[in-house]
């Protein structure tokens, strides 16, 4: 053991090579049309790539709920769509390295299983019927791995079934690939030692973000037309804000969560959840509702029993605004989206008002706290039986001291006393959501996401946050680093330098929106009048 | 400090001579008339003390239903209402030891205060309107103390409200009692080092359970017409059952139990939620209603945002009886009121079946490693600092030894699996309810309850259990100790030994219906068809 075990590297050589192994050659991109790595922005080479039909183009190219209805209508079959997105997948990955388990036979031989129903029927199976649906690698399929980005259990089948894969099947969904992570999903960015690093497809320098980064990667190209991802400090929001697509991060127990597979097995200060990722609001939807309404109470025992439910909103909401953390200032795109997006709600009448970003500092450091209580015990164990290395990125977990049970009830306390306070602040002013950042960045450059704050903060107060991209981006000429920038400390002196608006150019910006917790019905509904408000 | 801090005497002394000061001297039971110590069955009492008017004795015999109806339709005051209630509490503390904290006075002005704004709007402030609700010592009342069993807290006035104290406040509420209980309220009788022992008034040489011992106590001599109590592994259900009173035991998260005070604060791995007693269904319905309803979610961060919903019941529900937890088998008279109840439920037509054990032992051996895992620290950081030693019955928390952070994950992680087991089992059995014995006892003598089993169960699941006298009581013919009786071990057989027909004669014996989580609103409504249908 110790440093002389490299028994990692084979694995990991074994499982990236698994994953391309499993790619049909004639789904390889060729290598004149396979952009090299000076090449950033690759939106535009699965469509030049030859490999897709035109049908297959314009299946990949549509939105989750617009493919249920064609397939529900006998418009498209389940198999053309499945094939269409293991296509657009496979592509993906080569593009950007987003995948870790294809699943695509069992995919396409399920598809035929659910045209053959049809055809029977002529009914579909649930609202879900054919619908290819990418999965985090941490939800378990029996028969693939779930890695999580460890060595030590990429090659290693699984024997059980995460609770929502069997929702989603019932509800007639597909499964067909598993999407990267990072080491124990405890990083802001897709990168681990096993199959590396995901990068973004709209400029490959930067990040897709993390935890979910392959899902936001693989969605972002188009090769995933509804996604699952997890959040426990903004993982399903940062890789969303990162390409520009949405997602929703729910309160704790809304969705079943059950054996999906943890980086910190058994640590419930702070609720780890799982979340859809789109191309819109109403694709998250046809997520939330469906499996809401499945009785997910009845296999997951941490499910609060809740249907969805119908909300009314104000016609002139009142939304709080966070423009700075106290933390990490937001770089200036996302400055200058933000302004924009409520101007332009205040112009609709909304009622704004400034949100103050009290105790935003303290939720962050007890996130910490609560990662690293265990000593980074639950890492190590997984990292040492194969000599694999620590990640730089997880520096804090290599230090890290073991907590007592007693200074963790401590901590809890505090937890829960700023709960109440935010709760009440909440109350005093009767908004109906914050609206701030969902990082400092549009997407930073691989390697330098280093502040999970904006998201991280509504994990520790559990509540519901969708993450949007605003239709605003970023304008090297417009959104340069101000001269006199007064930087709170090092750390945000660090990102205002590293901040690069040639890089960032074109890159879309996303904001978040927040409701209370359990709120998620009322939150997308919200997002939607905001959208369109903002169009209008 | 250490042996030679002999502080806690002094204080001990002064908090049990505060509460006899606070009772006016025209309340205090005269010799002739003061039962001694040989008098078990006490209920009597109140009546014949010559304390209580007539009127008084009507309104303290009523149900609390009936109380604020009578006083909605200007029949009583809340004025009157209150005296009787603190009048016949102040008896019942002198014949049980059952109070904590008296504030009579505070009581008496707000109750006036409710009749002034009656007399003036003609309308009751709300649906506790003039309803005098008897509050467990840790419900923190600004300006008295909570001590929580504990010396060092008994001459410490809180300073902030518990949120469910102003909830009922705002419902019209009247708070003019607190409690007893054990120390930390982790043990299952109402004993502590400060206040002493609470007895059952209904035999004082039996236990009136803990730890919401103080509660059952006051409301089984009718010193309260509603109660809030607390349950973290049977403290609701236990002290019912022993004094023949109904309570409901919710799920985490259905009421508001923000900033009540705990033993063991910020442990969380076991919720400790709150509940009424009362002594009828209705009653407890009067409470659980109104408090769901009156959006506690915006004041509690940790309460679900769930209003109190109707359930449909099955006209012949599906009853899956526990009769023995395989641990400690229940003593006779409690057999023979399962069985009856059982007979009469399944001569009604309802569908029963028999409910394994499995996981009950595993379940509570979680619940013990969850209550010492911080090594007893929390409790020892309040005896030291005034010499107060650890009781006999908290050996279990002295001699603990503190456990790491990763201990507690892989615990909690147990604990998940255990509790997907078990909704599994329910599920493939589709039953509503189960139904089996709250405790194995009537209740035993003072000092011998020792198994906390059957309650914990679900605590460490989150289920909601209801725990109602069945109307049958113990008696000595029918109820004798089998002559071959078979011991699951050492202290099955000890159970068994210590269980005395004679003793128990005439006790309540109370059973307990479970539901799954979140389904208070069904287990309570089912508990009342099975009464229904036990009396038909």
């Amino acid at each position: 053991m110790g440093s002389t075990n490299e028994q990692w590297k084979e694995i990991s050589a074994k499982a990236k090579q698994k994953v391309l192994d499993d790619i049909p050659s004639e789904w390889k991109i060729p290598k004149d049309k396979l952009p090299g790595d000076d090449v950033l922005d690759v939106t535009d080479v699965p469509a030049k790539s030859g490999i897709l039909s035109q049908l297959e183009l314009e299946i990949t190219e549509s939105f989750a709920t617009e493919i249920v209805a064609k397939i529900a209508k006998g418009e498209w079959t389940a198999e053309d769509v499945t094939r269409a997105f293991c296509k657009r997948a496979a592509i993906a990955h080569q593009l950007t390295n987003c995948l870790t388990v294809i699943m695509f036979d069992d995919a396409i031989k399920r598809a035929k299983e659910l045209d053959a129903e049809f055809k029977k029927t002529a009914k579909v199976t649930g609202p879900l019927h054919g619908l290819p649906i990418s999965l985090k690698d941490n939800f378990n399929v029996p028969g693939y791995p779930s890695s999580v980005g460890f060595c030590v259990w990429a090659l290693e089948p699984m024997k059980a079934e995460s609770t929502i894969v069997g929702v989603l099947r019932n509800l007639g969904a597909v499964a067909y690939v598993k999407t990267n992570v990072p080491t124990a999903m405890m990083i802001a960015e897709s990168v681990n030692n096993c199959y590396g690093r995901t990068t973004n497809p709209l400029n490959r320098a930067t990040t897709s973000g993390g935890s979910s980064g392959g899902e936001s990667a693989l969605i972002a190209l188009r090769g995933s037309p509804l996604g699952v991802g997890t959040d426990i400090g903004g993982s399903l929001r940062i890789p969303a804000a990162c390409t520009g697509i949405f997602t929703i991060r729910p309160s704790y127990g809304r969705f079943p969560h059950f054996d999906a597979r943890s980086g910190l097995a058994g640590q419930e200060a702070v609720g780890s959840v799982h979340g859809p990722m789109a191309r819109s609001i109403a694709d998250l939807r046809l997520f939330t509702e469906n499996v809401a309404n499945s009785a997910p109470w009845l296999k997951d025992p941490k499910c609060i029993e809740l249907h969805w439910r119908s909300v009314d909103l104000k016609p002139k909401p009142k939304i709080a605004v966070l423009r700075d953390n106290g933390m990490i200032t937001p770089t200036p795109p996302v400055q200058r989206a933000l302004n924009e997006v409520v101007g332009k709600l205040k112009a609709r009448g909304y009622e704004i008002v400034d949100w103050p970003n009290t105790d935003h500092k303290e939720a962050v450091e007890l996130l910490g706290k609560f990662f690293l209580a265990d000593g980074g015990k639950s890492v190590r164990k997984l990292l040492e039986p194969v000599g694999e290395p620590w990640r730089p990125e997880m520096v804090g977990y290599e230090k890290a001291t073991e907590m007592g049970v007693y200074e963790l009830w401590q901590t809890q306390s505090q937890r829960t006393a700023l709960t109440k306070r935010y709760l009440d602040r909440w109350n005093d002013l009767e908004i109906d959501a914050i609206l701030g950042p969902t990082t400092p960045y549009a997407s930073p450059k691989n390697g330098e996401f280093r502040h999970v704050g904006y998201t991280g903060v509504f994990n520790i107060l559990d509540y519901s946050s969708v993450s949007f991209p605003t239709g605003i981006s970023v304008d090297k000429e417009k959104d340069k680093q101000v001269a006199d920038f007064q930087a709170h400390d090092e750390l945000d002196k660090q990102t205002a330098e590293e901040y690069d608006a040639a890089l960032s150019h074109g890159l879309p910006i996303s904001l978040q929106l927040t409701g209370r917790r359990l709120q998620e019905e009322k939150i997308m509904a919200l997002t939607e009048q905001v959208l369109s408000d903002l169009k209008a």
